[in-house]
């Protein structure tokens, strides 16, 4: 079966989560609104499925994914159906529901990194909300990033399997999610990251290693893998990273 | 057998949503930290499964659920997994799938809440972030409610059972959680949520019905509810609610 993802063509966003799962699942999919509107696809499809007055189950926003006649939205359900379906999640009950949990936990940290620079409206320019935004942002990289980050290097060390990946003895779409979040922390705050970085060294390891399996290499040096930019969730605004370390001054 | 809900004692939080799925569901279940710390339980056994660096999958924050030797984080999990069990949500996975992922836009709603009193970061106090909260509090008022309020009486009006219900034929999870959202935002902004019900009166019709539902009924007039207050998502604030109507000047 060949999927249609839909979500906005020209940046990452919440879409990348689950454009990772069906490249490493080797699915066939269509990004639809990324093709031509003379095709019938491009934007103008993906908003009718938000705006037609006859779609039964309309999604609040995308990503969503077409799966046959199914219409299935929100991030962590796209990935819970995905799971299911392609081997990137366990099929045991607690396995299925740990690694759900953990998507669920990720997709809290990625809103936490959205409000950072939009804590007053998204509707809003970042320019208009720049004041509230860095004190929010300071308080994700010196309180709420050290948290997360500490609490899944701390999962990664007690899975039992010692696996180096999240949930289990395989990997899941946890894990995937968990790469492109590192990732887009890199992106954002290239300061603060140094030292977040270093004091997790298996959550390096995991970005490492998933950057490296065949699929998701190739993906991420193909067309497809849109750039980080300052439309997505992860922003560089200088401003909102740590503050650079002076250079000592020569004696 | 009898479940174990472990979330903060004195508020309703997201905790409330689990607990009208477990007093819907007719399940015995014990709120292991309103218990008292003689009998081994309380806070000090919430904290255990959060700081104890032997337990293996450890939940990220409260609410968590123990069923048997699961023990199950994230809200929209804990329900995901109730509603199976105890027959509140469809069977199929298409029904499954869509109860979820309204579930996962509740959840979305409900932390737009809180972000409205706490713009800057949790940990601090709301008036060292009023300022923020004000812009905020006006935006969730006039943009975000009335979107997400108006897609949730879209889908009561869409569904093709014409049950009265979010999904399906009948009561699922979602509903009550809808419920308890309604209930919190009137506590939270009663001004602004007059003109807001009237305008979504098939949401104000399942908000009714939840409420006279036997068991609904009767765990809303026990001990076992708490009342909303300035310490959970939905707080009063009247500088955050819209500005009351002015009474017109006698001639």
């Amino acid at each position: 079966m060949r999927y249609e993802l839909f979500y906005w063509p020209s940046i990452q966003g919440r879409g990348e989560f689950v454009r990772l799962a069906l490249e490493q699942a080797g699915a066939e999919y269509i990004d639809v609104a990324r093709r031509s509107e003379a095709s019938g696809m491009g934007v103008s499809a993906l908003m009718r499925w938000l705006e037609d007055d006859t779609v039964v189950c309309p999604p609040f926003a995308p990503p969503y994914l077409k799966a046959g006649k199914l219409v299935i939205g929100q991030t962590a359900n796209i990935l819970l159906f995905l799971g299911a379906r392609h081997r990137l999640a366990p099929k045991d009950e607690a396995g299925r529901l740990w690694t759900h949990q953990l998507q669920l936990t990720i997709a809290d940290l990625v809103s936490e990194v959205h409000e950072s620079h939009h804590p007053i409206a998204s509707r809003l320019y970042y320019e208009d909300q720049r004041q509230a935004a860095r004190r929010r942002a300071a308080d994700l990289r010196t309180q709420r990033l050290p948290k997360y980050l500490g609490y899944f290097e701390r999962i990664l060390e007690r899975n039992p399997h010692a696996s180096g990946y999240l949930s289990g003895k395989t990997l899941t779409y946890a894990d995937l999610s968990m790469f492109q979040v590192i990732m887009g922390l890199r992106y954002a705050f290239p300061h603060a990251m140094i030292g977040l970085t270093a004091g997790h060294p298996r959550l390096e390891a995991l970005r490492v290693r998933i950057a490296a399996l065949p699929r998701i290499a190739a993906y991420l040096a193909s067309k497809r893998r849109l750039r980080f930019s300052q439309q997505g969730i992860f922003r560089h605004y200088p401003e909102l990273d740590a503050p650079r370390a002076k250079p000592r001054a020569r004696r």
